[in-house]
């Protein structure tokens, strides 16, 4: 009989990047699926930055994972057996499955995907979730549109990449953030940006001005701090801060600062609104039709960072995305 | 040959309140108004908390008045003498004519009003540019609709206490913040609010708590800093934040710092939006319709704090403004 290898959240983790201790590592029986179920063997787990969140206590816009569940994740497999009238032995999938080789699904929330358009583990990544955080995010809350100067922070990111892209084919100046000389390189020659700047290398402010001559009007923001700071004085009139993440927050020791130069959204009557993709879900099939598309035209780059180790380097390959230590869309190959 | 009393920029104020020593106050000979000019002899001016942005350098929404200028205010008042074919001796009006006894116009701005629907002063004040800020803050920016809970902060100041009661009048619950048992109690007893809260009565969470059983669904933001920190946990998903002013950082003494609870704008999915009012011109009529109706039926009450002293007490009586110590709209009898 086969084994499910499933990673349970054990213990909250204190603020800071997770230890390991806060999740056990369990071999469990694979059980068979019910009437209306069907399992699925994981081949790609997505790893997001949003996770870091799932883990805490408190409000936010999903409740936490429960100590002692399997921790909570998307992931991209092959159907192996099935009870379920809409998905058959052999389907590629992609679901909120969790941190396991193995799952039971009654098919809510789960997508049937086809690997002739794309391959598996884009569906977890452009033609996923941080694809449509990305088209949603720049066309719905920053509202981009042609001649627009648009700057998005983790730019070598799952979504900043998409961002930059998407933002090109709609006739925007795309200006990424991102640090070192590497990833800010791949934004000009690979991405197509029109400028990178280097958190990095110092002066910040200095580097938006030349990369931003005519102010910014959309800010596509992932990360917050000090990046949001410098970003908030060279907003122009009526500009729009998608707030997308603020992941220079999430494993900080002490509550960091919020902005000072929060003044710059009433003077410059900024339109500032945080972006959960699960709230456009009811237009998704109008965003995979365009991100299929351009995709399929070549015209859209999926950059992927797929690791090896299995669902027992989860912890050590989420912290990857709170050190920079990943470029582009981090998942995990089971 | 009668004087115009004019009170000057002369020296930009360092971080804090006013000093007097940045203003000059100087007797000049008044003058003819030219071909398409009028006079205009001042009987309100008209204090804002804006004022103290406008004698800062640095980029804001209007340019900051000139050192040697006369300070920009609202007033109201007479024409005396007119070349200008649209105003005539004996019109009430209303303009950007400064912090002095007489000004010349080319009319550009100027809006002729009616004493008989509301006294000179009110066209400062709730039919005013205070009125038309809370209208469209409240509607257009906070899209305040039936059923909401409406939180402001500044709530017994000029445009704090309309925009409690436009709330009520829109089906809303309506929650004041203000400073002291006083005016907490004219919230209640006069402007019809739902529940009043003291800032200065400690546990503003807790009060809010109280005060707000369901929730915030619109904070009209007058104020910022703690208040504004403490408003966003409280937010419900969707909420809309008004930035219409962050006094409590007018006069800091430092930088003060950012919101730490700004996560809640991700994961809330809230719409922080800077308010200016002159941005929403081109409806002016339509609100000052609703407004006009509104104060003629009795169903709108303006408070309004009318000081005497003449141009002269101008600093000391703006101060009042970042002291919490005016109670209504805010102006100088001249």
């Amino acid at each position: 009989m086969s084994m499910n290898r499933t990673v349970r959240l054990v213990k909250r983790p204190a603020p800071g990047l997770v230890s390991p201790d806060c999740f056990e590592i369990r071999d469990e029986p694979v059980t068979e699926p019910g009437e209306g179920e069907f399992r699925v063997r994981a081949e790609y787990v997505s790893l997001d930055p949003a996770m870091r969140g799932w883990v805490n206590e408190g409000k936010s816009y999903v409740p936490p994972v429960a100590l002692g569940d399997v921790m909570r994740a998307f992931s991209a497999g092959t159907v192996e057996a099935s009870n379920h009238p809409e998905f058959r032995e052999g389907d590629k999938v992609v679901g909120l499955f969790g941190v396991q080789t193995h799952a039971i699904s009654d098919g809510r929330g789960v997508q049937r995907v086809d690997t002739a358009i794309a391959p598996l583990q884009s569906w977890i990544g452009g033609l996923g979730m941080p694809g449509l955080t990305a088209y949603f995010g720049l066309l719905r809350v920053g509202e981009a549109k042609a001649g627009d100067t648009v700057v998005v922070s983790a730019a070598s990111g799952a979504v900043g990449s998409l961002v930059g892209q998407i933002a090109k084919l709609k006739g925007c100046r795309a200006v990424g953030i991102a640090g070192g000389p590497e990833k800010c390189r791949a934004l000009l020659e690979v991405d197509g940006f029109d400028a990178a700047v280097d958190y990095k290398a110092g002066d910040l402010g200095a580097q938006l001005d030349k990369a931003c001559p005519d102010g910014i009007d959309v800010d596509f923001e992932n990360v917050g701090g000090e990046i949001l700071d410098t970003i908030l004085p060279r907003m122009n009139t009526f500009g729009r801060i998608a707030v997308c993440g603020l992941i220079s927050a999430y494993t900080a020791t002490s509550v960091p600062p919020g902005p000072v130069n929060l003044r710059y959204v009433l003077t410059q009557r900024l339109k500032m609104q945080g972006l959960i993709v699960f709230d456009f879900a009811r237009d998704n099939a109008v965003a995979l039709a365009d991100l299929g598309a351009w995709v399929k035209e070549g015209k859209l780059k999926l950059r992927e960072d797929v690791r090896e180790g299995g669902v027992d380097a989860f912890v050590e390959t989420l912290n990857l995305l709170y050190t920079g230590g990943n470029f582009g869309k981090l998942s995990l190959k089971v």
